[in-house]
C-alpha cells in the first residue's frame, strides 16, 4: 500500500501538520450544482471523472474514483476526518470522489462549485501544494471550459471564492500561543492582513488540541503566488512566536511534569476518548519537540492523530462501533504505536 | 545496612500490608510519666535503656538508643510516619527511643506509659508479632518490676489499656470493599466483637489510598491470645470478602484503565504529592494482586509506600525540603523503583 501523506512530517514539522490548497472550479457550460438538473449532474461529473482519470498525465493513473453511497459509513467518516471532503459533502449519498494514492489530492465532484481540487502536504508546503494543485488545474483546464471572467477571474458558486477561487491554509499546533492567552490578540491582526486564524478541534477559546488553522480569507484582487506568500509570511511569524514561548515554557517543571504524565496515561491507559487523546497528544507533541521525549517520532504522531480519530478506528476494524469500543480500540492502536 | 522490616511483603501481602503488636507497661516504683519529676524521669530512663541495651539476650545488641531532642526534624517525621513513634511523642524534645535495627521493635520511653514496646510484621503475622513482644516483655519483666494488679493485669495511664495493655492491629488495603461501600457497614459490625476498623491516611469515609487499620480495643477479660485470634479471624473475614470483590472488580474494564493509568502516571510524572501518591499506588497495589502489572512486585510497592513519605524523603536527601521540592524528589524515587 502506497504510504500516506500524512505518514511524515514536514517542515517546521515539529509545530506545522499539514497545508492544504484547494482550488473552486466551474464549467462554463453548465448552471451551479445547486442549480443542476439531475442529467447535467450526470453529464458533468462524467466529463470530470473521465478528464481526471485520463488526461494522459502520469499522474493520472494514480487516482481512483469514489462512490460514497458505496462506501462504509465509517471510512465516509474518516474521509470527513481527514479533511479530504467536507462534512456538507458526506452527507449527499449521490457524491462522487477522486482521490489520489497517497491521498494528498482530492477532487470533489458537484460540492458547491463542480470542482473542489484539493492538495495536501505534510509540515509548511505552501508552495509545493500550490504548484501541485496549479498543475493539476493547468491539466484539467486544457480538456474542460473553466468559467472565467477577465475582471473577476474564475467564477465560483459563492462570492467569498471569486477570482483566484483558492483557499489556502495550514495547521499548526501553538500550545504555547494558547497557554500565554494570545491567540485572541493574534487573530484580530492576522484578520488585518487578509487571513483567519480558528481552532480545528472542539469549541471555545481554548481548541482540543492546541491545534489551529490560518487560512487566506482574501480571493479577489490578489494572485495566488502572492496570497501564498502572504500565508507563508504570517505561518513563518507565528512558528517563530510559538518556539520562543516553548522554549521558556518546557523549562517550566509543571509543563514538563504534564508533558511525562500525558505520555504516562497514552501509554498504559486501556480506554480513551477521541477528545482526551486531542488533549494529550497535543501534549506529548510539545514534549517531542523540546526533546524531551525521544522515544516517538513526530511522524508516529502526525500518523496516530489522524489514526485516532472515531472514523479511521471504525473502518480500521472493519465495523461500526460503539463509542466505548471505539475507546479501547483507540487506547489500543496508541499503545501499538507508541511502543513501537 | 540491615533490610528492613517493611521492605518485604509477608502472609497476604496482597492485601495486608502490616501487623503491629503495641504493649503498655509501668515501673511500679514510679509514678506514671505525666506526674513524674524530672529526676525520676531520668532514673526511669536509664532503668529502661540499660535493661533493653544490657539483658544478656543477643537481641539486646540489635537495639540503638535514640534522643529525640538530637536527631534532625525530617528523621523525627519519618519516625511516625513509619509508626514507629506517635504524633505525641515525636513533639516531646527530652524523648527517648529504643529501636531494633531492622526497624521492626522499637520502645518509647516515657510516652504515656513508660514503656510502649512495639513490634511490626510485614503481611498477617499477630500471632509472630505477639510472640516477639511476648519474649521482650519478659526479659524486661526479669529485671524490672512492673505494676501489675492480680485482678486487673498491667496498669496503665490511661484505663483504655488496662489489663492486657495490648493493642494489636493490622493494616490492610481494601480497595474492593471501600469502592463497594461497605465499610461503614462492616464498621458497625466489627465493633461488636470488640474491635475498630478506621481510615489510616486522609480524612472521612473514603480514605487516602484505600488503607484502614482493624485493632483490638478491649484489653479487660480477655487474654492476648484470645485478643489475637479474635483479630486474626476478622482480618481473614475481610481478606476473604476484598479478594471475592476484588475478582469482580477486576473484570470491570474502567477499573483496569484506571489501573493502568496510575501506574502510567506513576512510571512518568516529574511531580507527585503524598496524596495523589497514595491514591495512584492503592491501583497499582490492586492491579499487581490482581496479576495485570507483573513488572512491579509487592515488595516494592510495599517500600515504595514506607519510603514516598513526607519525612522519609527529606531523610533520605538529608536535609529540609519544600513541599515541591519533595514531590519532584518523590516523584524521581517513584520512577527509579517501578522501572527496577
Amino acid at each position: 500500500m502506497k504510504a500516506k501523506w500524512y505518514e511524515t512530517s514536514g517542515d517546521y514539522g515539529d509545530i506545522v501538520i499539514s497545508t492544504r490548497i484547494r482550488l473552486a472550479r466551474n464549467l462554463a457550460e453548465y448552471p451551479f450544482p445547486e442549480r443542476m438538473s439531475a442529467s447535467q449532474r450526470r453529464e458533468c461529473e462524467n466529463k470530470i471523472k473521465e478528464t481526471v482519470l485520463n488526461n494522459g498525465a502520469g499522474i493520472s493513473k494514480r487516482f481512483k474514483y469514489l462512490e460514497l453511497g458505496l462506501l462504509p459509513q465509517a471510512q465516509v467518516v474518516s474521509l470527513v476526518e481527514r479533511h479530504l471532503i467536507s462534512p456538507e459533502f458526506a452527507k449527499d449519498n449521490d457524491a462522487k470522489l477522486l482521490l489520489l494514492d497517497d491521498e494528498s489530492v482530492s477532487v470533489m465532484i458537484n460540492e458547491e462549485d463542480h470542482i473542489r481540487l484539493q492538495v495536501m502536504r505534510s509540515g509548511l508546503d505552501p508552495d509545493g501544494a500550490f504548484e501541485l494543485a496549479d498543475k493539476l488545474d493547468t491539466l484539467l483546464d486544457e480538456q474542460l471550459h473553466f468559467a472565467f471572467d477577465d475582471n473577476l477571474g474564475y467564477l465560483t458558486a459563492c462570492p467569498t471564492n471569486l477570482g483566484t477561487g483558492m483557499r489556502a491554509s495550514v495547521m499548526l499546533h501553538l500550545p504555547a500561543l494558547q497557554e500565554n492567552g494570545s491567540i485572541a490578540q493574534l487573530s484580530s491582526t492576522i484578520s488585518k492582513l487578509g487571513l483567519a486564524i480558528r481552532g480545528i478541534y472542539g469549541e471555545g477559546s481554548r481548541p482540543l488540541g492546541a491545534i489551529y488553522q490560518i487560512s487566506n480569507q482574501v480571493t479577489l484582487g490578489i494572485s495566488e503566488k502572492a496570497a501564498i506568500a502572504n500565508l507563508r509570511g504570517i505561518a513563518v511569524q507565528l512558528i517563530a512566536q510559538e518556539k520562543s514561548l516553548r522554549e521558556k515554557m518546557v523549562l517550566d517543571e509543571r509543563t514538563v511534569d504534564s508533558i511525562w504524565r500525558s505520555y504516562g496515561i497514552l501509554t498504559n491507559a486501556r480506554m480513551i476518548s477521541s477528545d482526551e487523546f486531542m488533549q494529550l497528544i497535543s501534549n506529548v507533541r510539545l514534549g517531542v519537540s523540546a526533546g524531551l521525549i525521544d522515544s516517538v517520532s513526530m511522524d508516529t504522531i502526525n500518523r496516530l492523530t489522524v489514526n485516532a480519530q472515531a472514523g479511521m478506528i471504525s473502518m480500521h476494524e472493519g465495523r461500526d462501533m460503539t463509542a466505548a469500543e471505539r475507546d479501547k480500540a483507540r487506547a489500543e492502536m496508541i499503545r501499538t504505536a507508541l511502543a513501537s
